[in-house]
């Protein structure tokens, strides 16, 4: 992601576990030795984007920022810190000047809802919506991606290949379970999902209630989404709305097929929307249907985006 | 389904199209010869499953009813016309006695999500719901099966097998198309779910939007609902009216990984009902996740158990 964006950097260090540290990765026509992500390490960075698990998140991002390195955080582990922006560029870059050295990405499927959302937030005003998602395999990181892939071989060869990853079998199947369970029922992927939409949107009354689900695609989340609006809603006003923000693409011709879907949108930086139509159910409502890479969108793309917004703030 | 439910026939005639005429077909020790299906193929019989397209059900529904023949149809061609009853028998069992000799059996997802909204409504009193289905490759028949299957094996082996059935391909993919496309941007599939909701559940003005999703499973439906009821929700009592309620099956205990999958409920004649928890949104609202075999209770099942009704009611 930094290659195709050309990121504007004199200097890169990877920084791994120790376990990592010594192995060798190209980038361009360089070859760089991964280093142990000591607090040490960042001492001379100037931006460092963080891509591990919350626990050792917790440790290492205020080492880095106690050293003049903001850090951009992929992780969940400060993405609700009243001290941390929560950042998706096209709908609050301004976030970022407020930084303490330390800037969250929010959750895949939360990033993408809001890429068909805000656009019709921005013409309509949204007051609550209902979400539920189609997520890929991906979302749990290469070893949901092999326990499908090993699954459905094992169909192809008339055996099974037990779950390992998940707690049910994922090939010609699909479970409301994405992240952990909380004691209200929902899972933290769905509490994401409203808490970091309202941090977002800096709307801490919003409403919504939404479903995670787990389905057997390789990559690229879909999310269903039935929003209500304080204003008046109207179909072609929402169409251009969605048409003329930078985060989506418009994919909206269903006489022909055209709505967008997975396959279509793994690899895209825009989160494809389309089905857009007067919501039967709820006043001023609009329903649509969002898809969106989440290895992009939802993870490196996002975080990238911020990092250009920090040089470009000068933040 | 005739013979798992033991139904009671002195004479069984097996009709189709002229094309199958002659076929034999076992049914428990005896072989029967297929018969072209005329008018006068109906004229000593009490009771016709048809299932057929909704054309030549238009043609041949009235010419059965006509010669006393009571007929439970499963296509989509009557269900809405007032002289014919919609029937889910754990519903709406006494529609049965009005019927004018038609009597239709509802779309699969619509059955389905009603399993699990019913004994909610019971308790609370339902007023809207959204609802958005993951819906199995073979409510489209044997065609959208062997699509998948296709596709897979040709992903096994390194090729690529273009869609035929669908629009797009379903392996690693979804798309938020089930059934033909209104003016209004629905599908007939989601009119389908909130017409014939409000049929069965004597409910005209009902409130309800739906975004029906192809996805690559075999079988079985899933669907979360998420509802606003008249009255206060409880999570305790709205379980306890799921787990006493014929059609459903108590699925509910996320924390040891307890939900309704599709590959659990394939098979099964119950819907599986799980999430249930408090929506985030909706006022009075309860969200809930069911999944049944839209080939049972979405089909067969649901026509037998009607066929059953008639013969208990004498109707």
């Amino acid at each position: 992601m930094l290659h195709e964006r050309n990121f504007p950097f004199s200097s890169l260090k990877l920084l791994a576990s120790g376990r990592s540290a010594g192995k060798e990765i190209r980038y361009e026509d360089k070859t760089f030795t991964v280093e142990e992500a000591t607090p040490e390490a960042f001492d001379d960075l100037d931006i460092a984007l963080f891509s591990a698990g919350a626990t050792i998140t917790k440790t290492l991002a205020p080492e880095a920022a106690k050293r003049g390195c903001t850090v951009v955080d992929n992780s969940s582990a400060f993405r609700m810190d009243e001290d941390v922006p929560l950042v998706v560029p096209e709908i609050n870059a301004e976030a970022v000047k407020g930084h303490k050295g330390i800037i969250a990405n929010p959750n895949c499927s939360t990033a993408i809802t809001l890429m068909g959302l805000q656009p019709l937030h921005e013409a309509f005003g949204v007051k609550r919506f209902v979400a539920c998602t189609y997520q890929a395999v991906s979302g749990s990181g290469v070893a949901g991606m092999r326990e499908l892939e090993n699954q459905l071989k094992a169909w192809n060869e008339g055996t099974v290949s037990e779950p390992e990853n998940y707690a049910h079998p994922i090939a010609f199947n699909l479970f409301p379970h994405v992240d952990v369970f909380l004691d209200d029922g929902y899972t933290k992927e769905e509490h994401k999902m409203l808490n970091e939409s309202r941090k977002i949107m800096s709307m801490p009354t919003l409403a919504a209630s939404t479903t995670c689900v787990r389905v057997p695609v390789m990559r690229a989340h879909a999310i269903a989404v039935h929003a209500e609006f304080e204003r008046p809603v109207d179909v072609e006003i929402a169409r251009k709305a969605v048409e003329a923000f930078s985060g989506a693409e418009l994919c909206d011709d269903p006489a022909n097929n055209v709505y967008p879907t997975p396959l279509q949108f793994s690899g895209k930086d825009k989160c494809g929307v389309g089905r857009i139509r007067v919501d039967s159910a709820l006043d001023n409502g609009l329903a649509f249907f969002v898809v969106g890479d989440q290895l992009l969108k939802g993870a490196a793309l996002n975080a990238v985006q911020i990092a250009e917004e920090v040089v470009r703030q000068g933040a």
